[in-house]
């Protein structure tokens, strides 16, 4: 046991990410789990581990990492093998633009607090608001498809897994979980299917988490 | 000469980030700009570079890097010296959340598409625009006072910059810009002024930039 601990929540797509990248690794993990509808990442003893209020986070040697994109990076420093960066420091670079694309572009502009925000600080619709989630998938994933015929091959980087699978396969989760035809995406959606079907990732699905909902 | 070539635009932060790494490490590029404002990162030339439609682009040895986390991290591994993530793992995950702190949960909020958006998709105002820019800088820089306070020095984390400063310096010239006020913020206002008052770092301003307007 590694003794690591996962603070996420089961539809949370920043924890999918972070579930993925370890189930590929082999590693093992404890969840402790946080109901965001309930406002449970705002808990003091919460804040105290990650004053940003932000799932997940995860737990080392009482330490405490914050923000998906760094855990990512923590975990394949640690444990090298499988690798989900290439070592060309060029070809990363692809890698995680194509997590960038993701992590940047798309996913913080539809989360939770975010969509909040837009019904109760700006007075949004439900159409308002489902118009402005599809915006920008669209955008994003159309760029994504660009750089996977580029570079794709069985997965988005190559026919490997990487951390570029680890940010897709959450975001087309979400995309589907918000009715957004993928259909202009053919690449985009192949990849997803490859990953899913690997029992690793399958592990990781929100649907097999403790707090799962119905 | 490196050979490098920066598409970028003087008020983009992700741009500004990108320029004072380069900077700092005392890497030579040159600039191709591109007006925003007139949406020139949507011509056809500039989509075939970078599909995503947005600046940075890093151009080098006729490949092309986009998206600023990655070109970070690509600088980084092509110039180790002198450092800017620290070699510890641990370290520079802390260095990382940081960083992703402004790229993933303050700057996707307030870039130029996603308040345009605000305005035509939503129909909101300018008080309405003010207060959802400064709603999501007040959460991020809250989160990166604590971590500041945990980990900082002279710098965001101890006392040489790091990736971490590259994002938080853009993002404060942002709150700045948008009349954000920045008093609960000390230690953040404090390692913003010490990496500007570098010469590198200075050479990275936006008005120093050569499509810099008055």
């Amino acid at each position: 046991m590694s003794g690591l601990v996962l603070h996420g929540y089961w539809r949370s797509s920043a924890s999918y990410r972070v579930r993925l990248a370890l189930e590929l690794k082999g590693i093992a993990y404890r969840q402790v789990t946080h109901d965001l509808r309930l406002g449970e990442q705002s808990a003091p003893d919460y804040l105290a581990l990650a004053p940003h209020g932000l799932v997940p986070a995860l737990e080392h040697d009482g330490r405490v990492l914050i923000e998906s994109p760094a855990i990512l990076e923590w975990i394949e420093a640690r444990w090298p093998s499988p690798p989900l960066l290439p070592a060309d420091p060029d070809a990363a670079a692809v890698v995680r633009a194509m997590a960038a694309l993701v992590a940047c572009d798309i996913h913080p502009l539809n989360n939770l607090r975010v969509l909040q925000a837009l019904r109760d600080d700006l007075g949004a619709g439900e159409d308002q608001v489902q118009a402005w989630i599809a915006r920008w998938i669209h955008a994003g994933f159309a760029a994504l498809e660009a750089l996977i015929a580029r570079h794709g091959g069985t997965f988005a980087y190559g026919d490997s897994p990487s951390l570029a699978d680890c940010m897709i396969v959450p975001q087309v989760y979400n995309a589907r979980r918000f009715q957004v035809p993928l259909d202009a995406y053919p690449r985009l959606v192949a990849c997803d299917a490859a990953l899913c079907a690997l029992p690793a990732a399958a592990a990781a699905h929100p649907d097999r988490q403790p707090d799962a909902q119905p």
